[in-house]
């Protein structure tokens, strides 16, 4: 068979490409036919108990015990989703195996739109008024400022430059946080914890899309909480475990924070009797800000086992150490 | 006094305007000083009942009796909103005596706000999750597609625009209805009649933006409805009497109209027992989808009326024949 050529490389050899295929809560009779169709030189098989071949590429989701460990062969795993915390804590993936997490792949836009929409929910107050609604009245909430309306992002990569520019189209002043020194166009950035400070001082919402690492665990919690005006809004489309939930209640509580928009949760499903679920200044989402879709991942994961054979480095190459 | 100079124009003369204010509802104590800054050549005051003096322009907004009718020098009317229905159904304004309405003047963001966020809304599903929230169900929706979700404006003039360019910017399909050809990059236009049937014949959202005519009250009704496919979402920001309500309870009972969102209601504040109050699938907002900002309309008519004073026509100008 014919080797898959990456974009912009003329050279092609001819070998088969072994991918073992595991991709949690996807429905496989979509995911498989779209990558044997992106990929024809590749042999995908879905991975079931007792698989012990060798193969060259893992696509994985939450891989169950035994698809990764020793896997013979194995050039390289791929996360089919943003996040690598869980695949990470797992221990499963060989020590010089590399990773690779979805920057984008129709992710960036989706959460673009729910930074859009949950930061117009609030500036048009259409929490408020939802609450007239609820009482019959028809009463007038006075406005915010846009120009005093700043809306600050908790890690500037892919998607977080997504969101800022959309946010930016709506006239909101925008601020960026990330771990390293970074420029984006009409977007005040700060960095590092020595950043953190000024990052937070003027902030009316802010936006968490950080990865799940030992440095961001509990990142949002009352120390950083109090570095904020009062008043503010709080949005956490990250992980769980960046944000101290008994911090937020209290934040709530005290009027620090004004209200929060959470897709994420410590424990998912949230259990029943959590005080999120009936909390009146919190607005949750089960985990849907960013949904991988098969077409775009499809995409992206062939394109990048093309380079990989190619002997190219695609993006999206997880740093161990960094934890994302 | 010297005479204000329009952009562009080296002309200079001196003479005093008489400019004649009353704006309900708003807070002369901010609009005066604004209206005096930025027209420091004239003469304002606001009108108290048996005001009978000259005045050269009236800038008003639900003009009480007796300020317009025979005004003695009156050269314009503006009226500080997008919509005049109410001030040419009051049959106030001397026949000869233009009419100007704002066009944009800060509520065109406003409005695109406030459809995208309409339109996000519904396609996130972000309705459908808050009712699983009050029901502390952790359960998926599943998405809808993009390319799918097309929305259609109905009137095309600067917040229509301003609308379509937003909800463009997150790749949703656009069409756009008029009463007269326009074109407009990436929207698909039609116009008249003979178009509303292509227009209505695929869309997800129907936002309607019209003004209120004889043309357009109950434009919106059951025979309309007929012609979207089943399912479609209505948002109407123009004026309550565009919508017939009992043809929208009835197509959201037969789910012909999946949802509603209306910022305008036929009678206004809505009457506590109206049924559009307690309806699961109707969002109501109390008129508020674009405020008139004082300084941002300040800036509009002060210039409109310096290009007036050196002989130019402003935009915004009314044809009262066609209501708008």
């Amino acid at each position: 068979m014919s080797k898959p050529v990456c974009q912009g490389c003329q050279s092609m050899t001819t070998m088969t490409i072994e991918i073992l295929y595991h991709n949690e809560g996807e429905n496989p009779d979509e995911w498989l036919p779209a990558l044997r169709t992106a990929l024809p030189e590749a042999n995908i098989r879905q991975w079931q108990a007792g698989d012990a071949a060798p193969a060259d590429y893992a696509l994985v989701w939450h891989p169950p015990e035994g698809l990764l460990e020793n896997r013979k062969g194995l050039k390289a795993v791929f996360n089919l989703a943003a996040g690598v915390d869980a695949l990470l804590a797992s221990g499963s993936v060989p020590e010089d195996v590399p990773v690779f997490r979805l920057e984008d792949a129709g992710m960036a836009i989706q959460i673009a739109e729910y930074a859009v929409y949950a930061v117009l929910r609030f500036f048009r107050r259409f929490d408020g008024y939802a609450r007239l609604q609820e009482q019959r009245e028809w009463g007038f909430l006075p406005p915010y400022s846009r120009k005093d309306f700043t809306v600050g992002i908790m890690g500037m990569g892919v998607m977080g430059k997504a969101a800022a520019e959309k946010l930016r189209l709506f006239g909101f002043p925008v601020k960026g946080w990330s771990r390293t020194p970074k420029q984006i166009e009409g977007v005040a950035c700060c960095h590092g914890k020595a950043g953190l400070a000024d990052f937070l001082k003027n902030l009316k919402v802010l936006v968490c899309l950080l990865p799940k690492t030992p440095e961001t665990v509990h990142i949002l919690n009352a120390g950083l909480f109090g570095r904020l005006p009062d008043g503010a809004f709080v949005v956490n489309l990250g992980r769980g475990d960046l944000l101290d939930e008994k911090d937020l209640l209290k934040g709530l509580e005290t009027g620090k924070i004004r209200a929060a928009v959470l897709d994420v949760t410590a424990v998912e499903p949230l259990p029943e009797d959590h005080p999120f679920w009936g909390h009146p200044d919190i607005t949750l989402t089960p985990h849907i800000a960013g949904l991988t879709y098969c077409e775009e991942t499809v995409a992206v994961v062939a394109e990048s086992i093309r380079q990989l054979e190619c002997g190219k480095t695609p993006s999206g190459l997880v740093d161990r150490n960094l934890g994302y």
